[in-house]
Protein backbone atom coordinates (compact mmCIF):
# COMPACT_ATOMS: atom_id res chain seq x y z
CA UNK A 1 0.00 0.00 0.00
CA UNK A 2 1.26 3.48 -0.72
CA UNK A 3 2.40 5.68 2.08
CA UNK A 4 0.85 8.64 3.83
CA UNK A 5 -2.09 10.36 2.32
CA UNK A 6 -2.76 14.60 2.44
CA UNK A 7 -5.42 16.13 1.46
CA UNK A 8 -4.71 19.76 1.00
CA UNK A 9 -7.34 22.91 1.01
CA UNK A 10 -7.94 26.28 1.38
CA UNK A 11 -7.17 26.96 5.58
CA UNK A 12 -10.71 28.90 5.25
CA UNK A 13 -13.66 29.60 2.74
CA UNK A 14 -16.54 31.68 2.72
CA UNK A 15 -19.80 29.80 4.44
CA UNK A 16 -21.49 29.70 0.68
CA UNK A 17 -19.07 26.90 -0.66
CA UNK A 18 -18.92 24.87 2.27
CA UNK A 19 -19.63 21.56 1.52
CA UNK A 20 -18.64 21.88 -2.29
CA UNK A 21 -15.17 22.65 -2.21
CA UNK A 22 -13.31 19.87 -4.54
CA UNK A 23 -10.86 18.26 -1.68
CA UNK A 24 -14.37 17.09 -0.76
CA UNK A 25 -14.12 14.56 -3.80
CA UNK A 26 -10.90 13.06 -1.68
CA UNK A 27 -12.05 12.79 1.52
CA UNK A 28 -15.04 11.03 -0.17
CA UNK A 29 -13.00 8.34 -2.35
CA UNK A 30 -10.72 8.27 1.00
CA UNK A 31 -13.90 7.75 2.93
CA UNK A 32 -14.85 5.09 0.24
CA UNK A 33 -11.40 2.87 0.24
CA UNK A 34 -10.53 2.91 4.10
CA UNK A 35 -7.84 5.27 2.92
CA UNK A 36 -6.16 6.75 6.14
CA UNK A 37 -5.63 10.66 5.85
CA UNK A 38 -4.18 13.97 7.10
CA UNK A 39 -5.90 17.27 5.87
CA UNK A 40 -3.46 20.12 5.40
CA UNK A 41 -4.27 23.92 4.53
CA UNK A 42 -3.03 26.75 2.15
CA UNK A 43 -3.95 30.16 2.56
CA UNK A 44 -7.39 31.12 1.00
CA UNK A 45 -6.20 34.68 1.10
CA UNK A 46 -2.72 35.39 -0.83
CA UNK A 47 -1.82 32.44 -2.99
CA UNK A 48 1.74 32.43 -2.94
CA UNK A 49 4.64 30.84 -4.97
CA UNK A 50 4.27 27.94 -2.43
CA UNK A 51 0.86 27.59 -3.23
CA UNK A 52 1.28 27.76 -7.50
CA UNK A 53 4.17 25.51 -6.93
CA UNK A 54 1.77 22.55 -5.79
CA UNK A 55 -1.13 24.16 -8.12
CA UNK A 56 -0.22 26.46 -10.74
CA UNK A 57 -3.78 27.28 -11.39
CA UNK A 58 -3.62 28.59 -7.50
CA UNK A 59 -6.77 26.17 -6.80
CA UNK A 60 -6.98 23.27 -4.48
CA UNK A 61 -6.98 20.29 -3.80
CA UNK A 62 -3.62 18.57 -4.37
CA UNK A 63 -2.81 15.12 -2.74
CA UNK A 64 0.88 13.51 -1.07
CA UNK A 65 0.78 10.35 -1.10
CA UNK A 66 4.28 9.67 0.36
CA UNK A 67 6.55 10.98 -2.26
CA UNK A 68 3.87 11.15 -5.31
CA UNK A 69 2.25 14.48 -5.34
CA UNK A 70 -0.91 15.37 -7.74
CA UNK A 71 -2.83 17.99 -8.59
CA UNK A 72 -6.39 18.32 -9.96
CA UNK A 73 -9.42 16.34 -8.10
CA UNK A 74 -10.18 14.14 -11.48
CA UNK A 75 -5.92 13.19 -11.66
CA UNK A 76 -6.04 12.85 -7.71
CA UNK A 77 -9.16 10.46 -7.63
CA UNK A 78 -7.19 8.41 -10.64
CA UNK A 79 -4.37 8.09 -8.96
CA UNK A 80 -6.13 7.03 -5.66
CA UNK A 81 -8.34 4.60 -6.89
CA UNK A 82 -5.87 3.15 -9.07
CA UNK A 83 -4.25 0.62 -6.12
CA UNK A 84 -8.17 0.57 -4.87
CA UNK A 85 -10.88 -1.92 -5.92
CA UNK A 86 -13.08 -0.19 -3.97
CA UNK A 87 -12.68 2.81 -6.26
CA UNK A 88 -12.25 0.97 -9.76
CA UNK A 89 -11.62 -2.66 -10.68
CA UNK A 90 -8.27 -3.95 -11.53
CA UNK A 91 -9.57 -5.31 -14.97
CA UNK A 92 -8.52 -3.62 -18.01
CA UNK A 93 -12.56 -3.22 -19.05
CA UNK A 94 -13.67 -2.36 -15.75
CA UNK A 95 -10.75 -0.39 -15.62
CA UNK A 96 -11.56 1.68 -19.32
CA UNK A 97 -15.20 2.05 -18.33
CA UNK A 98 -14.03 3.90 -15.06
CA UNK A 99 -11.84 6.13 -16.68
CA UNK A 100 -14.30 6.89 -19.29
CA UNK A 101 -16.89 7.92 -17.00
CA UNK A 102 -14.57 9.89 -14.75
CA UNK A 103 -13.26 11.62 -17.56
CA UNK A 104 -16.81 12.08 -19.24
CA UNK A 105 -17.76 14.00 -15.78
CA UNK A 106 -15.30 16.19 -16.21
CA UNK A 107 -15.11 16.96 -20.24
CA UNK A 108 -18.64 16.54 -21.25
CA UNK A 109 -20.99 17.16 -17.76
CA UNK A 110 -18.39 19.97 -15.73
CA UNK A 111 -17.27 21.23 -18.90
CA UNK A 112 -20.43 22.46 -19.56
CA UNK A 113 -22.39 22.83 -16.16
CA UNK A 114 -19.33 24.84 -14.49
CA UNK A 115 -19.16 27.57 -17.55
CA UNK A 116 -23.08 27.92 -16.81
CA UNK A 117 -22.95 28.13 -13.06
CA UNK A 118 -20.17 31.03 -13.76
CA UNK A 119 -21.95 32.83 -15.89
CA UNK A 120 -25.19 32.45 -14.02
CA UNK A 121 -23.86 34.09 -10.74
CA UNK A 122 -24.19 37.24 -12.86
CA UNK A 123 -26.79 36.63 -15.88
CA UNK A 124 -29.74 33.91 -14.35
CA UNK A 125 -31.34 34.88 -17.35
CA UNK A 126 -30.74 33.98 -21.15
CA UNK A 127 -27.47 32.28 -20.52
CA UNK A 128 -25.93 31.15 -23.22
CA UNK A 129 -25.11 27.90 -22.19
CA UNK A 130 -28.14 26.94 -20.84
CA UNK A 131 -29.19 25.19 -24.20
CA UNK A 132 -26.12 22.74 -24.11
CA UNK A 133 -26.46 21.97 -21.03
CA UNK A 134 -29.83 21.19 -21.56
CA UNK A 135 -29.04 18.69 -24.22
CA UNK A 136 -25.82 17.29 -21.84
CA UNK A 137 -28.42 16.61 -19.04
CA UNK A 138 -31.17 14.77 -21.56
CA UNK A 139 -28.42 12.75 -22.94
CA UNK A 140 -26.97 11.48 -19.41
CA UNK A 141 -30.41 11.13 -18.37
CA UNK A 142 -31.22 8.39 -20.73
CA UNK A 143 -28.28 6.69 -19.42
CA UNK A 144 -29.36 6.67 -15.79
CA UNK A 145 -32.56 6.17 -16.95
CA UNK A 146 -31.47 2.38 -17.73
CA UNK A 147 -29.41 1.34 -15.05
CA UNK A 148 -27.96 2.56 -11.65
CA UNK A 149 -24.10 2.81 -11.70
CA UNK A 150 -21.98 4.74 -14.74
CA UNK A 151 -19.10 1.70 -15.47
CA UNK A 152 -18.93 -1.89 -14.33
CA UNK A 153 -22.28 -2.55 -13.05
CA UNK A 154 -20.94 -1.38 -9.47
CA UNK A 155 -20.31 1.69 -7.84
CA UNK A 156 -17.20 3.01 -9.00
CA UNK A 157 -15.15 6.49 -8.53
CA UNK A 158 -17.29 7.46 -11.94
CA UNK A 159 -20.45 7.61 -9.84
CA UNK A 160 -18.38 9.37 -7.06
CA UNK A 161 -16.91 12.34 -9.70
CA UNK A 162 -20.19 12.44 -11.60
CA UNK A 163 -22.73 12.81 -8.48
CA UNK A 164 -20.51 15.63 -7.20
CA UNK A 165 -20.61 17.58 -10.75
CA UNK A 166 -23.93 17.25 -11.08
CA UNK A 167 -25.15 18.45 -7.48
CA UNK A 168 -24.42 22.08 -8.16
CA UNK A 169 -27.13 22.43 -11.03
CA UNK A 170 -29.07 20.03 -8.96
CA UNK A 171 -29.21 22.19 -6.49
CA UNK A 172 -30.33 24.64 -8.77
CA UNK A 173 -32.85 23.18 -9.64
CA UNK A 174 -31.46 22.23 -13.16
CA UNK A 175 -32.40 18.29 -12.79
CA UNK A 176 -36.28 19.03 -12.16
CA UNK A 177 -36.73 17.52 -15.08
CA UNK A 178 -34.15 14.95 -15.26
CA UNK A 179 -35.77 12.23 -12.60
CA UNK A 180 -33.25 9.45 -13.59
CA UNK A 181 -30.63 12.31 -12.39
CA UNK A 182 -32.19 13.38 -9.35
CA UNK A 183 -32.40 9.96 -8.21
CA UNK A 184 -28.74 8.97 -9.31
CA UNK A 185 -27.26 12.05 -7.16
CA UNK A 186 -29.62 11.41 -4.22
CA UNK A 187 -28.25 7.66 -4.24
CA UNK A 188 -25.25 8.43 -4.42
CA UNK A 189 -25.14 11.37 -2.10
CA UNK A 190 -27.08 9.35 0.32
CA UNK A 191 -23.46 7.04 1.01
CA UNK A 192 -22.60 7.45 4.17
CA UNK A 193 -18.89 8.41 2.89
CA UNK A 194 -19.55 11.27 0.91
CA UNK A 195 -22.03 12.24 4.53
CA UNK A 196 -19.00 12.06 6.64
CA UNK A 197 -16.93 13.96 4.36
CA UNK A 198 -19.41 16.67 3.36
CA UNK A 199 -20.01 16.76 7.19
CA UNK A 200 -16.14 16.97 7.81
CA UNK A 201 -15.20 19.29 5.43
CA UNK A 202 -18.16 21.74 6.45
CA UNK A 203 -16.80 21.26 10.34
CA UNK A 204 -13.30 22.31 9.11
CA UNK A 205 -14.47 25.81 7.20
CA UNK A 206 -16.57 26.33 10.54
CA UNK A 207 -13.48 25.51 12.79
CA UNK A 208 -11.50 27.89 10.73
CA UNK A 209 -14.00 31.02 11.87
CA UNK A 210 -12.80 31.03 15.15
CA UNK A 211 -9.30 31.09 14.49
CA UNK A 212 -9.83 33.95 11.96
CA UNK A 213 -12.45 35.90 13.82
CA UNK B 1 0.69 -6.03 -26.19
CA UNK B 2 -3.01 -5.31 -27.04
CA UNK B 3 -5.30 -6.32 -30.30
CA UNK B 4 -6.01 -4.48 -33.41
CA UNK B 5 -6.77 -0.60 -32.44
CA UNK B 6 -9.64 0.77 -34.43
CA UNK B 7 -10.67 4.75 -34.22
CA UNK B 8 -13.92 6.13 -34.75
CA UNK B 9 -14.66 9.56 -36.43
CA UNK B 10 -17.66 10.68 -38.03
CA UNK B 11 -18.41 9.83 -41.95
CA UNK B 12 -18.00 12.95 -43.07
CA UNK B 13 -17.43 16.62 -41.10
CA UNK B 14 -18.00 20.29 -43.06
CA UNK B 15 -14.71 22.13 -44.20
CA UNK B 16 -14.22 24.35 -41.20
CA UNK B 17 -13.51 21.59 -38.44
CA UNK B 18 -11.43 19.44 -40.54
CA UNK B 19 -7.61 19.40 -39.37
CA UNK B 20 -9.43 19.53 -35.55
CA UNK B 21 -12.12 17.13 -35.30
CA UNK B 22 -11.32 14.92 -32.20
CA UNK B 23 -9.97 11.78 -33.79
CA UNK B 24 -6.56 13.93 -34.38
CA UNK B 25 -6.26 13.37 -31.12
CA UNK B 26 -5.78 9.29 -31.02
CA UNK B 27 -4.49 9.36 -34.60
CA UNK B 28 -2.00 11.46 -33.36
CA UNK B 29 -1.01 9.60 -30.02
CA UNK B 30 -1.21 6.29 -32.02
CA UNK B 31 1.38 7.38 -34.58
CA UNK B 32 3.89 8.62 -31.67
CA UNK B 33 3.84 5.14 -30.10
CA UNK B 34 4.34 3.40 -33.44
CA UNK B 35 0.53 2.13 -32.82
CA UNK B 36 -1.08 0.21 -36.34
CA UNK B 37 -4.54 1.28 -36.69
CA UNK B 38 -7.68 1.55 -38.79
CA UNK B 39 -10.16 4.39 -38.95
CA UNK B 40 -14.02 3.55 -39.19
CA UNK B 41 -16.94 5.71 -39.00
CA UNK B 42 -20.65 6.36 -38.14
CA UNK B 43 -22.74 8.50 -39.97
CA UNK B 44 -22.30 12.69 -38.91
CA UNK B 45 -25.73 13.10 -40.19
CA UNK B 46 -28.47 11.24 -37.88
CA UNK B 47 -26.71 10.09 -34.92
CA UNK B 48 -28.67 6.62 -34.45
CA UNK B 49 -29.05 3.93 -31.62
CA UNK B 50 -25.60 2.44 -32.67
CA UNK B 51 -23.71 5.59 -32.43
CA UNK B 52 -25.72 6.41 -29.14
CA UNK B 53 -24.55 3.26 -27.89
CA UNK B 54 -21.16 3.82 -28.07
CA UNK B 55 -20.86 7.68 -27.30
CA UNK B 56 -23.71 8.71 -25.03
CA UNK B 57 -23.27 12.15 -26.16
CA UNK B 58 -23.60 11.24 -29.75
CA UNK B 59 -19.97 12.37 -29.90
CA UNK B 60 -16.75 11.22 -31.29
CA UNK B 61 -13.91 9.84 -31.39
CA UNK B 62 -14.33 6.32 -29.63
CA UNK B 63 -11.85 3.92 -29.98
CA UNK B 64 -11.90 -0.15 -30.24
CA UNK B 65 -8.74 -2.03 -28.57
CA UNK B 66 -9.31 -5.92 -28.88
CA UNK B 67 -12.58 -6.39 -26.94
CA UNK B 68 -12.19 -3.51 -24.67
CA UNK B 69 -14.61 0.02 -25.97
CA UNK B 70 -13.60 3.25 -24.77
CA UNK B 71 -14.80 6.80 -25.62
CA UNK B 72 -13.87 10.24 -24.68
CA UNK B 73 -10.82 11.16 -26.30
CA UNK B 74 -9.14 12.02 -22.95
CA UNK B 75 -10.08 8.73 -22.02
CA UNK B 76 -8.91 7.00 -24.89
CA UNK B 77 -5.22 8.42 -25.22
CA UNK B 78 -5.15 7.70 -21.16
CA UNK B 79 -5.89 3.99 -22.49
CA UNK B 80 -3.64 3.96 -25.42
CA UNK B 81 -0.29 5.51 -22.94
CA UNK B 82 -1.10 2.96 -20.62
CA UNK B 83 1.24 0.43 -21.96
CA UNK B 84 3.00 2.73 -23.94
CA UNK B 85 5.86 4.59 -22.78
CA UNK B 86 6.16 6.75 -26.04
CA UNK B 87 3.43 8.59 -24.52
CA UNK B 88 3.61 8.14 -20.64
CA UNK B 89 6.62 7.07 -18.30
CA UNK B 90 6.03 3.58 -16.77
CA UNK B 91 7.13 4.94 -13.28
CA UNK B 92 4.30 5.87 -10.89
CA UNK B 93 5.35 9.23 -10.48
CA UNK B 94 5.67 9.96 -13.74
CA UNK B 95 2.38 8.14 -14.21
CA UNK B 96 0.84 10.61 -11.88
CA UNK B 97 2.56 14.19 -12.95
CA UNK B 98 1.17 12.74 -16.54
CA UNK B 99 -2.11 11.94 -15.68
CA UNK B 100 -2.42 15.43 -14.02
CA UNK B 101 -1.29 17.46 -16.38
CA UNK B 102 -3.53 15.55 -18.96
CA UNK B 103 -6.65 16.34 -16.87
CA UNK B 104 -5.22 19.96 -16.37
CA UNK B 105 -5.40 20.11 -20.20
CA UNK B 106 -9.34 18.77 -19.96
CA UNK B 107 -10.57 20.30 -16.75
CA UNK B 108 -8.64 23.76 -16.36
CA UNK B 109 -8.08 24.66 -19.53
CA UNK B 110 -10.07 22.84 -21.87
CA UNK B 111 -13.38 23.27 -19.26
CA UNK B 112 -12.72 27.49 -20.19
CA UNK B 113 -11.40 27.54 -23.91
CA UNK B 114 -14.31 25.61 -25.25
CA UNK B 115 -17.12 27.18 -24.03
CA UNK B 116 -15.54 30.44 -25.05
CA UNK B 117 -15.22 29.59 -28.53
CA UNK B 118 -19.14 28.19 -28.40
CA UNK B 119 -20.35 31.75 -26.67
CA UNK B 120 -17.36 33.58 -29.24
CA UNK B 121 -19.37 31.91 -32.03
CA UNK B 122 -22.53 34.23 -31.89
CA UNK B 123 -21.07 37.31 -29.79
CA UNK B 124 -17.34 37.56 -29.92
CA UNK B 125 -17.75 41.09 -27.82
CA UNK B 126 -18.65 41.28 -24.40
CA UNK B 127 -17.89 37.11 -24.16
CA UNK B 128 -18.72 36.67 -19.95
CA UNK B 129 -15.84 34.12 -20.02
CA UNK B 130 -12.86 36.01 -22.17
CA UNK B 131 -11.64 36.96 -18.33
CA UNK B 132 -11.40 33.84 -16.54
CA UNK B 133 -10.00 32.48 -19.96
CA UNK B 134 -6.75 34.91 -20.11
CA UNK B 135 -6.60 34.16 -16.16
CA UNK B 136 -5.83 30.52 -17.00
CA UNK B 137 -3.73 31.35 -19.81
CA UNK B 138 -1.82 33.45 -18.01
CA UNK B 139 -0.91 30.81 -15.32
CA UNK B 140 -0.32 28.18 -17.97
CA UNK B 141 1.74 30.34 -19.43
CA UNK B 142 4.05 30.95 -16.58
CA UNK B 143 4.56 27.05 -16.50
CA UNK B 144 5.96 27.09 -19.95
CA UNK B 145 8.08 30.19 -19.89
CA UNK B 146 10.19 27.82 -17.17
CA UNK B 147 10.21 24.38 -19.19
CA UNK B 148 9.30 22.78 -22.78
CA UNK B 149 7.23 19.65 -21.79
CA UNK B 150 4.80 20.03 -18.99
CA UNK B 151 5.36 16.55 -17.06
CA UNK B 152 8.16 13.93 -16.43
CA UNK B 153 10.80 16.01 -18.36
CA UNK B 154 9.89 14.96 -21.07
CA UNK B 155 7.02 14.83 -24.71
CA UNK B 156 3.64 12.81 -22.82
CA UNK B 157 0.41 12.26 -23.84
CA UNK B 158 -0.79 15.57 -21.89
CA UNK B 159 1.59 17.78 -23.77
CA UNK B 160 -0.04 16.18 -27.31
CA UNK B 161 -3.56 16.77 -25.36
CA UNK B 162 -2.59 20.40 -24.13
CA UNK B 163 -1.42 21.43 -27.34
CA UNK B 164 -4.20 20.23 -28.96
CA UNK B 165 -6.38 21.81 -26.38
CA UNK B 166 -4.66 25.36 -27.30
CA UNK B 167 -4.91 24.91 -30.91
CA UNK B 168 -8.03 26.35 -30.82
CA UNK B 169 -7.79 29.60 -28.97
CA UNK B 170 -4.00 29.87 -31.17
CA UNK B 171 -5.64 30.12 -34.26
CA UNK B 172 -8.49 32.92 -33.17
CA UNK B 173 -5.39 34.89 -31.92
CA UNK B 174 -6.12 34.54 -27.82
CA UNK B 175 -2.25 33.35 -27.60
CA UNK B 176 -0.93 36.52 -29.41
CA UNK B 177 0.17 37.63 -25.71
CA UNK B 178 1.90 34.67 -24.51
CA UNK B 179 5.07 34.00 -26.28
CA UNK B 180 5.53 30.69 -24.15
CA UNK B 181 2.17 29.33 -24.99
CA UNK B 182 2.20 30.21 -28.52
CA UNK B 183 6.05 28.79 -28.71
CA UNK B 184 4.55 25.64 -26.78
CA UNK B 185 2.14 24.71 -29.44
CA UNK B 186 4.23 25.72 -32.57
CA UNK B 187 6.99 23.09 -31.00
CA UNK B 188 4.30 20.09 -30.45
CA UNK B 189 2.40 20.48 -33.57
CA UNK B 190 5.74 20.59 -35.41
CA UNK B 191 6.36 17.18 -34.43
CA UNK B 192 5.95 14.20 -37.34
CA UNK B 193 3.35 12.44 -35.60
CA UNK B 194 1.12 15.50 -35.63
CA UNK B 195 1.50 16.34 -38.96
CA UNK B 196 0.78 13.01 -40.04
CA UNK B 197 -2.39 12.75 -37.98
CA UNK B 198 -3.73 16.13 -39.31
CA UNK B 199 -2.64 15.83 -42.89
CA UNK B 200 -5.01 12.54 -42.42
CA UNK B 201 -7.70 13.58 -40.95
CA UNK B 202 -8.18 16.10 -43.59
CA UNK B 203 -7.69 13.79 -46.58
CA UNK B 204 -10.38 11.43 -45.06
CA UNK B 205 -12.99 13.77 -44.80
CA UNK B 206 -12.01 15.04 -48.54
CA UNK B 207 -12.49 11.83 -49.51
CA UNK B 208 -15.80 11.74 -48.14
CA UNK B 209 -16.66 14.81 -50.07
CA UNK B 210 -16.75 12.36 -53.26
CA UNK B 211 -18.83 9.59 -51.84
CA UNK B 212 -21.60 13.01 -50.92
CA UNK B 213 -21.56 14.51 -54.55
Amino acid sequence: MPGCVTIWTYDWVPKGPRGYVRDLRLRWAAEEAGVVYAVAAVPFDGRGPDHLARQPFAQIPFLDDGDIRVFESGACLLHLAERREALMPRDVGGRADTMQWLIAALNSIEMVTVPWWFINLSRPIDNPLAGWMTQRLERLNAVLDRRDWLAASRFTVADLLMADVLRVPGDLGELDNFGALKAYVARVCARPAFQKARRDQIAFFDAADAARA
